[in-house]
């Protein structure tokens, strides 16, 4: 089944403590869709400006990403520059200038519009509900969403929760938006709002899968000696996630949790190196060999 | 078989956000005996003062736990005040009166010195080494340390990681003694230094068994919406996971991960109340209960 994101697709500068990266692929879509063409057909949606290098184009069209929603308009990309410190947790953030993005509003080529599957990657929460509005009944949309959204448009966010089925985010994000930091009072008070499951991401502390029957599913990440740069892990989690159930088309637990293991892997071999690089160069087999290798770190016998 | 601990019993006094305990039943070896004591016969070695309550006899006595090695001296019982904050990551030592432990000279009774199971709890390095020289060629050494003595006692810590089996430590104490704050890193220093498995403790984020070859297992905490009290719960994890050992003198892969589980459990236990409470009053069915649950909650089908 194919499966349709709407996001940022940007122009990244980061500097970790293992180097830095100038004008580097990067945006929310961008690493949801690498991530997610290891499972299914992913269409993108989402703008850059004129400025946008056509290798970049290139790197996504190989991974036989849909470009015929990707707007170029004729200013700027969207640009974001970040710097981690020594513990990779958290992104300080030293610009973001929206150029192209300010005045995006997504178009969805008539044939997206029958998508099943619906990713709203990390944009304004009020583009988000647009573009809901423009699908015809998906299967299934899941959502992210970030701190500046949580604290400036928390009403528009919590009526984009109302529709959707799957919200996406990190254990921080949790955190304000439900003003607990017990991520299982969280999750119930996320619940109240609207969506049907949770991904609460913990980055080197795993994910957690919760339903809104209050049973849930913890998964440890899949624990490395080398990070080079986590930008973008999140997105890659998603589509991890999205593309295997897209692919399998299997929405029951059993599903579910397979498809955060995939996240987790994909995420996994992201922060390996710096904005997409790794994902680009990742070959199918290594997916399986990793997802094996991790089934066993976490087997009880 | 049985199992020796070697360690503190102490009078606690706790606050944390939920409320506050004073002059409660504390200590390394006490926390270890009792969550042990649902496994294995466990023999306790350690020094309490005069004023030592008699009800916290009592109450070691009804787990069964052999105390001909608990040493009544005249002085005061090592006395601990600590306060949580919301995180309840990290205590804040209010004092420490060594009191009774200052000149603390563990004895051990003859028939305790053939134990093939032995843990020595966070005490002194020196006295850790003293206590191994005494106990004949056991199958099963671990131990336990804390910041305290890496900081001030490095030469006679690592003098005793080369004599034992087991480093069991939390991952605040693996940044600090490694100098590395990669998990997967700090556990290659630390073998450098003789132990032939380590556990890093996460707290909320799980544990980590490493062996020697490089190899490993991850499993996550046991989410909980209420936690009052971590205070305990690394020994109690210690406890659980040597318990089970000592019961199914099991000591293969399968074997230790599943005693990795059991010390997540009984560590799951632990927090539920202040001090040693909940343990004193839990049952052996709902430890099977949580042990079931637990496995259900991390499958991956």
């Amino acid at each position: 089944m194919s499966l349709l994101v709407v996001g940022s697709v940007a122009i990244d500068s980061v500097e970790t403590p293992f180097g830095k990266r100038e004008e580097a692929l990067g945006g929310s879509a961008t690493y949801f869709s690498i991530s997610a063409s290891f499972f299914t057909r992913v269409k993108l949606v989402a703008v850059v400006g004129a400025d946008f290098p056509k290798k970049y184009i290139q790197q996504l069209k190989k991974k036989a990403i849909a470009l015929d929603g990707l707007e170029i308009n004729t200013g700027k990309t969207f640009r974001w520059k970040g710097k981690y410190l020594d513990d990779l947790n958290t992104a300080h953030t030293i610009y973001t200038k929206l150029n192209a993005f300010e005045s995006f509003s997504p178009k969805i080529p008539d044939e997206y519009k029958k998508s099943p599957y619906l990713f709203l990657a990390n944009i304004d929460p009020d583009l988000q509900i647009a573009v809901l509005k423009k699908v015809h009944s998906p299967k299934l949309v899941a959502c992210d969403s970030m701190n500046f959204w949580i604290t400036n448009k928390p009403q528009a966010l919590k009526k984009l929760l109302k529709k959707i089925d799957i919200f996406i985010i990190n254990d921080s994000e949790a955190m304000l938006l439900s003003g607990e930091n017990n991520m299982l009072k969280a999750s119930k008070y996320i619940f109240s709002l609207g969506p049907k499951k949770i991904i609460i991401k913990r980055g080197d502390s795993g994910a957690i899968l919760f339903a809104k029957t209050g049973a849930f599913f913890q998964t440890p990440a899949y624990l490395m000696e080398k990070i080079k740069d986590p930008t973008g892990a999140g997105d890659t989690f998603a589509g991890g996630f999205m593309g295997y159930l897209s692919k399998t088309n299997r929405l029951d637990e059993p599903g579910f949790r397979k498809a955060v293991i995939y996240g987790t892997i994909m995420a996994s071999f992201c922060v390996q190196d710096f904005g997409p690089n790794r994902l680009i160069r990742l070959r199918k087999d290594e997916i399986a060999q990793r997802f094996n290798a991790y089934k066993n770190l976490v087997a009880h016998y």
